[in-house]
């Protein structure tokens, strides 16, 4: 079945110490570094109502990933079973969205805000910010 | 700055007595129905750990939604002030990603699976599945 696509366009772009080069953490809660989310001028209209102290949902475009993955060793770990991807955090998936769960530290002229705990590259594009609905349920 | 844009192809379509013409409730806990997600069969491999009784995040694409509004009266009341859209659920939005935890109540051949209290309209189309991490802490 040919279905129609959709195109999706950056809004902000992650700047990292983390890299290729560089142990990533698997999960934010992991030891990620601080990392700046630098957003296009043109959505400052969709930013301006975040605020330091505020939990958000960063979705980021996992530009690097694999799309033709349909199974993984979680964790990259051999020893466990090969998973069906959708029950995965694996960036290798047919639509490699990432979900991070992160802390508004500062908010800085660009806009760019400052955050906490992020496990993407540096050069990640973030495609959607949205607020946390309920502080204690959600990650 | 011109940037890079990526391709979004769907992986399911969801199967709802929601559209245009009923009354859409605006989160998943304030009364909306079962649906079904259809998957595509090309990503069986993906769906084949999914199991009854699991939470689930669902990231849709909302493409009826305007993507060039940047602010938004929150939940269509015109008495709360204009609001960025990265602070808002609103469906309008750059990147028209919507974000839905849902729990699996049966999976059948298709593959399908059908879940509660999904807020999406008939035909939406579905980008990705991801597990939840920590089953009391994540919507």
């Amino acid at each position: 079945m040919q279905q129609t696509t959709f195109t999706v366009r950056p809004v902000a772009t992650i700047e990292s110490p983390l890299g290729p080069g560089a142990q990533t953490p698997r999960q934010g809660d992991e030891g990620a570094p601080q990392a700046w989310v630098a957003f296009n001028a043109e959505v400052a209209d969709a930013v301006r109502d975040l605020r330091a102290g505020q939990d958000v949902l960063l979705l980021t475009w996992l530009e690097r990933a694999d799309r033709t993955v349909l199974t993984v060793h979680p964790r990259s770990d051999p020893e466990r079973p090969l998973t069906g991807v959708f029950s995965t955090r694996s960036p290798a998936r047919p639509n490699p969205v990432g979900l991070h769960r992160v802390t508004i530290l500062e908010i800085a002229d660009g806009p760019r805000m400052r955050v906490s705990g992020l496990e993407a590259w540096d050069g990640t594009p973030v495609i959607d910010v949205k607020p946390v609905l309920d502080p204690h349920t959600e990650r």
